[in-house]
């Protein structure tokens, strides 16, 4: 691999969703006939020439038509400079794929998993050289979220991880690397614990599943959007920062801690909240929800440029 | 009260970061004189001089001057449609403002408290007339942030919280209205439960304080300035919803929360965390995350009004 950027083909094992929005965010970034598809469905052409377009802005839907689909991995893999793969979630289709992807793919390329929760130490246990395993996990979908967390096992190579990050930052994405590995990784343990107070509040009675929406998308939403929760509360504590800000209400946040974190899956809670989702949202156009999330991403980005330029 | 707006004045009570926040918001909206600041402050005057015109438009700062400064309580509520306290955070004293102002204010003036944790039902103690006092939580600063948490007690009269849900609506902000009383109200309640999360998961070592703030700002963030959560993953449950969300990963879902919500305020975190957050951001441009959050907030709003006019 270059130092630029890549020479052979990028490799996506798996065309769910995850798989075709990668695939969106590499056509916008790499000549076409490189990307290469592996899935085993049967109707592979007819499902990705109908979805992927999805995807792609406007101007660059036929970009869509100009990669290659098989359901051979052994083959696809040869000229790989990178194989990402979001197959089924289970642990040993993992092993066992990476186990076959060792045995034909180029020494140097690099491979990269998108799991939501199979640390690459798992993963990794049938492959020869352990430390080629990286998770690059997205937030869905990740041709809109810049987020890419990486994970490493204890046995991946540190050259191989910045050859990863450099990769998603000439991308204009924010890759993060992890110290160690951890249960469900971080953006998803931080979302649902937010999500599970969210659904005790609405058991207890006090607010319905849309006014958390509500609530969310007017406070916390566009604030994170633009400063993290760190930052937020170290700017609430004024001149003491996050130290002040606990000095000032640790009392509070306690209290709110002793009272949350209550409710566990199965308990009972569920039908009454699915319920009030499905009555409030029916089925939801994600499309909308991809263009609203990029015009924000591109208003935080604007007005950094300007603070950049203008309050520096 | 008119149906349309309000005759009397506004009166807001503590001039804090709140009070201030909250008296250029209404300065946007409402004739000037009608605005009275009361606190005991002996630089009341140069302080709110100094301060308000940073929370006000560059054209329309002349009108920082324009409203009454008073230590007189008594007097200053007499002509008053709204009285909106943001004093000390300590039950005692609001029990003895509300029965002070009850006394001298117009009978069909609403009491509106800022507290973010002391319950109307807790401060309307020595009130004539309980059913008039509402909490009214906003998310700071006011003047930028849409939410305000309309939190009543038992006693609340239902046609003065109709009365605060017209106003705050004309003032386009979001107010929501709790059906019952709950420690630390909704949105800490969320945000507390993720800040929570995020400490653990930096005092284990997994990542840091700046890099939970570019993981939050890079994927959830945007995500829920748009869709709060529930929407979210009502979406990522594909037809099958929210149902179909816990469904397929309800079982990651429970181990997230099976390994979270373990740390308290005191055990030993502090120090690291503190010194992270410090070194990282010192001291933070409070002016820069507003204009910042209010260009995020424009964004959903044209990309709200876009989809009504194109897409539906």
């Amino acid at each position: 691999m270059s130092s630029q950027d890549i020479d052979g083909d990028i490799v996506l094992i798996g065309a769910g969703t995850i798989g075709l929005s990668f695939a969106a965010l590499h056509l916008q970034h790499q000549s076409a006939v490189k990307l290469k598809i592996v899935d085993p469905r049967p109707d592979l052409e007819f499902y990705v020439t109908e979805t992927l377009p999805k995807y792609l802005p406007d101007n660059q839907k036929q970009l869509a038509r100009s990669l290659t689909l098989t359901s051979d991995l052994a083959s696809a893999v040869q000229n790989a400079s990178i194989v990402q793969e979001q197959g089924p979630e289970n642990a040993h289709f993992k092993k066992r794929i990476w186990e076959e992807i060792e045995k034909h793919a180029p020494k140097n390329a690099l491979f990269w998993s998108s799991t939501s929760g199979i640390p690459a130490s798992v993963q990794n246990e049938r492959m020869m050289d352990k430390s080629r395993l990286l998770v690059v996990h997205p937030y869905n979908p990740p041709h809109v979220m810049p987020l890419l967390e990486l994970v490493p096992s204890p046995e991946t190579s540190e050259d191989l991880i910045q050859q990863a990050l450099s990769f998603w930052r000439r991308r204009s994405r924010e890759p993060v690397v992890f110290k160690k590995e951890c249960t469900g990784f971080v953006a998803n343990r931080l979302a649902f614990a937010l999500l599970r107070e969210a659904i005790q509040l609405v058991n207890e009675g006090v607010v319905t599943v849309e006014e958390v929406d509500t609530i969310v998308q007017s406070s916390m939403g566009p604030r994170w959007a633009v400063w993290g929760p760190f930052k937020s509360y170290h700017a609430g504590g004024g001149a003491g920062g996050l130290e002040g800000f606990f000095k000032n209400i640790g009392g509070t946040v306690q209290a709110c801690w002793d009272e949350g974190g209550k409710v566990n899956v199965g308990e009972g809670w569920e039908e009454k909240i699915f319920k009030q989702a499905q009555d409030a949202y029916g089925v939801v156009d994600t499309q909308k929800r991809d263009k609203m999330t990029s015009e924000v991403l591109g208003a935080v980005a604007d007005a950094k440029e300007v603070r950049q330029q203008v309050w520096k």
